[in-house]
């Protein structure tokens, strides 16, 4: 089975990663980061490079795409060399899936319409545009659509699709190698939660961390 | 303030990127990615690979140092050219970091003897050959040292660390965007939780594990 996690220019690194280390553990699998062009492909920090293995032209049906977010992903919207890519692969894959703001690439391609789906908090909304029905659930699975919310959510995603493919114990196993018993420091981590002046705070700057 | 994210063959990425995507977000901060020589550096599962921006030599004096673990830090913890960077750099420091079994190269480099430090929880016992006392705590602070337990403790490890430099409303920010309000869909992120055949059958293959 052919994992392919799709890299792009102000990619968000976690998002790529969560799924990589949990999902990408997955027995006879093999796990391409792929992009337009072969490489080093820099997050949105500018601090962090990942490599793209392959190009998208040479993974042309993986058996599970994987899409993260990031702010670069406004601009991909418009990128039709990789919405057909996307669609192309979506069209033989038995699994389609995003972390944080890669659903809203996943619904430019029109893949969404009419699917049930999540995304960043900031973002959801954006999805209706596409047909989409946004949700406020982690991990949203509609049909072999599998969409998670904001970024740490791509593990909890990927935990989830590991169960489902390999089964519980596989899943458990990763979740106890990598040490998943999540202590965050605070309870701040989904607008219910949060100080409402943060929530307010970052509505309110949106458009700079969405673009 | 310099962070510097230490890489080497065989690092496990999600011990990287959790600090990196959690403190690397402190304000008027530079995250710098290292490696003994600059360019791409491979992950243990081969799969993917983070760019090393800068070599070890052209980064002396960090402020804070983050040491991710890996099955790859088995040979480095003999590589004099690393531990003496180590030891260097951490002669600097406000903060000396580690992530999994990062703490056993802290701990190489004879920075531990006497500290309380945490590791993955299949090599914390390794900690008392080097003079550390192991804690079975996710995040374990004693004095400037910061050591995290496995893979994805380093994230939690971020968050606080992130909180007492910059604040709370810095880190809950930072946990508000990337979404951290974790959701595993199962119990066994820690030998005390995980179904008990799972805790042994990975107990008896840590050799394979760590190395």
């Amino acid at each position: 089975m052919q994992i392919a996690i799709l890299l792009y220019d102000r990619f968000t690194a976690l998002d790529a990663v969560g799924p990589y280390e949990t999902l990408g553990r997955l027995p006879d699998s093999e796990t391409v980061f792929v992009a337009e062009r072969t490489g080093p492909v820099r997050a949105d920090t500018g601090n962090l490079a990942i490599t793209a293995d392959r190009a998208l032209a040479d993974v042309p049906s993986p058996d599970i795409v994987i899409v993260p977010g990031g702010p670069g992903q406004t601009p991909q919207m418009e990128n039709p060399t990789l919405l057909n890519w996307l669609r192309t692969a979506d069209a033989a894959t038995t699994w389609t899936t995003s972390v944080c703001t890669g659903s809203l690439l996943l619904a430019a391609a029109g893949l969404l319409r009419g699917r049930r789906a999540t995304s960043h908090w900031l973002a959801l909304e954006q999805l209706r545009r596409f047909g989409a029905e946004p949700t406020g659930e982690r991990v949203v699975m509609d049909g072999k659509y599998v969409t998670a919310a904001g970024v740490s959510a791509g593990i909890d995603m990927g935990l989830t699709l590991l169960g489902t493919l390999a089964g519980d114990e596989v899943a458990q196993s990763v979740q106890l190698l990598t040490e998943y018993d999540p202590q965050p420091p605070y309870d701040a981590g989904s607008p219910g939660k949060a100080p409402a002046h943060l929530v307010e705070k970052w509505r309110a700057a949106s458009h700079l961390i969405l673009s």
